[in-house]
């Protein structure tokens, strides 16, 4: 007889260009490591073979026509290739899942910033996604002046979104801070306008706490 | 003080694989010059830059396992594309849009052949589409195994839906062919059994009709 193993959490990780959440990644996996915990750290657009493809297109600085429609459908095309192949197996099986933006990116940046009615990403969500949604997600929140000017100290050309105006980022940034409001079970807000270390300790503390609660 | 143009038609050539719709086209471009009108050729999936990109991702045939859900997004995605940047914007300039394939083809490839609820894409159909539909459809009528024994002579190796088995391509059929009796105003049905000559004789025929009333 098998039993069916406790189904794994799904931690996301949001926030806008330069906020610092991708660095948080790997030390949040060795956190959940240290509590024993089987754990796989995954990121969007992408996440799986076809998804990664369609993140070339989503981001290539070339496609800079594309419409909101085409973009939005794109990002949760590549949505539900990623919770087929890789999210929803892991969870199934009893894994930890950490991603590097989900649902809420597209609220913030289709919806926020490109002007998508949030009507329309809600539709697509429940299609897509059905009832599953994160167990928590962390909002690495920083002013768009301070993320922007880190982002372009990085090696490597701007991708189509972060060639956008900073107007661009304060409306995703506005959008995130509402939906963190609207969501307080789900969200924790992380300053991420704070030195590295001070970053990575927050995320620890809040982390644990939902361990100790599970 | 300029005028608005009349708005052109928009026809839509669908079948199964060796239908031979494709061959129709020019001929079909042709009959409408003749008729004085202009008129663009296009396809799905594909007919903009992006959506041609998209469209390499969703024939080629190393992606054997996209998920059924993915498969259906990308088609939406590319022709949200498609409608942005060449079908309306000639529709609106008063051009006629011939166009290999359009919604009808996910209805039988997806619906049909990949078991989509049908609801699931009309609400996809109504987010791209609003309530734009062609005003004429060609449906190329030919059983399974003569389209399939004549796709299969074609050079070059089969892509992703070419691959698939006969009774893939029945399911499709059928959805078709339930189709054009449930929008017999908008449905002509060809019997692309017939010789080559005689199909061409069946469009000519049918489009001329619509020119007719137009």
């Amino acid at each position: 007889m098998t039993t069916t193993p406790k189904r794994g959490c799904f931690i996301t990780l949001e926030g806008i260009e330069g906020a610092g959440k991708s660095s948080q990644v790997a030390p949040l996996a060795q956190l959940l490591q240290e509590h024993g915990l089987d754990c796989v750290t995954t990121r969007e657009p992408g996440g799986a073979p076809i998804a990664e493809r369609l993140r070339e297109v989503l981001l290539d600085p070339r496609n800079t026509g594309m419409s909101g429609m085409t973009e939005l459908l794109l990002m949760f095309a590549a949505r539900a290739e990623h919770l087929a192949q890789t999210i929803c197996p892991a969870l199934d099986a009893g894994i930890w899942v950490i991603c590097d933006r989900f649902t809420d990116a597209t609220y913030a940046y289709q919806g926020g910033g490109r002007g998508i009615n949030p009507a329309q990403i809600a539709q697509l969500e429940m299609l897509v996604q059905g009832d599953l949604r994160p167990d928590l997600t962390l909002l690495f929140d920083v002013p768009p002046r301070v993320g922007l000017a880190r982002a372009r100290q990085r090696m490597g050309a701007a991708d189509r979104f972060e060639q956008e105006t900073e107007a661009f980022f304060v409306a995703i940034r506005r959008v995130y801070q509402e939906r963190a409001l609207a969501h307080p079970q789900r969200y924790c807000v992380i300053d991420a306008n704070a030195a590295l270390a001070e970053v990575t300790q927050q995320v620890r503390q809040c982390v644990t706490n939902v361990l100790l609660m599970s």
